[in-house]
């Protein structure tokens, strides 16, 4: 039969030691985590970035990733879009009693990989156990600490009339994904985005003080991150619909679902505003990288109708892109 | 009807911000949070602890506290045994659909006294919602990022021959007190312990560097704990059982429940290591404070059956303590 986790796994005792020894000290091995204290102690420089967030994705296995790797994936973007270098991760997991130990051993590689390839180190961490109908399977809580990067100063407050709006890649992919993965409704091949943005932030950022603010359009899309820097603000954003950078599976998926990609979660996409005298030259160098080589202008910042989103239909008119209102996928993230 | 959680509080667009001004701006109020960016920028000094906990207790309101007030102490109290002045936190929540807003409210406004008590502030945050019979009610993930203090120097390899083992108060009333709160086995009215322990260890490490180790021994309790500081070293660690402080209800529950309130959690105290010449100057100090009144001095470091943890018992014997390792009670943090 196969090994499953049981209730003891997460009592603080024996097993729960073993299971941390076995399941993580081997693969994230670092000295600020082999010390097991309450917490870990690092050395920072003085100005960080701080973010946190939960995971509870459905299926925990997906095209193009799962639970584990999107936990990496989704702090470090986070710290990356803070304009930071992300260095360190806490890793908390809420386990289901029952839990095969070969999907966490499968979840723990995909973590300790990610974290590889993003560059931080896994310094700290929690396991709990529920009993069978109180969770499902696993759900994971990272949280991260980045140092800031010198002469880079990102803010709302920053957006100016005339700046463009620059979307590192296609748009929409994570969220058509899940959704085509978790019901099986047509036979389709849409990978979900989620990769680490360091390289593409780095690209952005090099461009310093003429990067007024970056974000990751996870849940709500590019259109709900898009409001969130409009909203309660002097200036909107008009975005070009025929600019939108979307994959053909995706459009397709989407007009089969009646869903709008510029609704749909992105895991591994940058939505940068930036100085128009800088943008062309940050859409080339992005093209130059594997993460962003569709990497777009796909709008821009103008004084009228401030406070909204606004699309410029290929078909001649605008219309008001507002915030994510319904419930267009629960759990994709 | 009394409003509810719904999926769509968790769709990250308009219901996900009005619950999150509602329910969490209006409390947290300060400026990193107040950004409300993907995560916050902190300044801090040079050396920092970093700690997490998920917390799953169930019931979610129990006798002394509940899942916020918990959530708070257990990270700052992590942060506090690294030798650090807790300062920022992230709180992650993953709310079963169904939730009563008006629980959701009852711990949001422990959260921020408790915060307040613990002298932190509460900077980033993400919030999540599972389907009815995914979760339990609410699951709260907390993240903390502590200062480290100077002339501090905390860990095992401190730790000498002749050094004393100090407990800041009663044994194991959190985990008794959980246990009889779930099944009303009997009449009883013992409280959880759960506190921030910032006064409780200021007073210790007053003492500087004759300060060895600090933990808070929460689940598996002190004999866990214990283990944890002699595993694999070369000491042991002796306990008068005739010292151990043990609240008289607690100790008729436990005599009743057959469990052990040496294995019981305890979430407001500290189990210190320091060294015999100052031990009895830190009990005195710490018999002043109302969070440790009853502090002593529970056992030594000896050199002889390195690695274990033994009981001299009130009866003459010694016996050995190991680590728990079976399933005292589930889900008490």
């Amino acid at each position: 039969m196969e090994e499953i986790i049981s209730m003891s796994h997460g009592n603080g005792g024996k097993k729960t030691s073993l299971l941390i020894e076995k399941m993580f000290l081997s693969r994230f091995n670092n000295k600020e985590l082999n010390i097991l204290g309450d917490g870990a102690i690092l050395n920072v420089n003085g100005r960080i970035a701080f973010s946190t967030d939960s995971f509870v994705i459905d299926p925990i296995f997906f095209n193009g990733g799962d639970i584990g790797k999107l936990s990496v994936c989704g702090t470090v973007n986070d710290l990356l879009m803070c304009g930071s270098r992300p260095k360190y991760l806490s890793l908390s997991l809420i386990l289901e009693e029952g839990l095969l130990l070969s999907e966490l051993e499968k979840i723990a590689d995909s973590i300790s990989e990610t974290a590889k390839k993003a560059g931080v180190y896994v310094v700290t961490g929690d396991t709990k156990v529920v009993d069978k109908g109180h969770g499902h399977k696993i759900y994971i809580n990272t949280a991260g600490i980045g140092e800031l990067k010198d002469g880079i100063s990102l803010g709302r407050d920053r957006i100016e009339n005339g700046d463009k709006v620059i979307i590192s890649g296609s748009m929409g992919n994570h969220g058509v994904s899940i959704l085509c993965s978790r019901n099986n409704f047509f036979e389709t091949n849409i990978p979900s985005d989620c990769t680490p943005l360091n390289k593409v932030t780095d690209a952005i950022l090099k461009y310093g003080e003429s990067v007024k603010i970056l974000r990751d359009p996870t849940r709500g899309g590019v259109a709900t991150t898009l409001n969130e820097f409009t909203e309660g603000m002097k200036f909107s954003i008009e975005l070009y619909e025929d600019k939108l950078p979307i994959d053909k599976d995706v459009k397709t998926a989407c007009d089969l679902l009646g869903i709008d990609p510029l609704y749909s979660a992105n895991e591994g996409k940058v939505l940068a505003i930036v100085s128009a005298d800088i943008a062309d030259n940050i859409i080339s160098d992005l093209r130059k990288l594997e993460d962003s080589y569709n990497a777009e202008i796909i709008g821009e910042v103008k004084a009228a109708n401030s406070g909204k989103v606004l699309l410029n239909s290929i078909y001649g008119g605008k219309r008001i892109i507002d915030k994510l209102s319904f419930d267009q996928l629960p759990r994709i993230c």
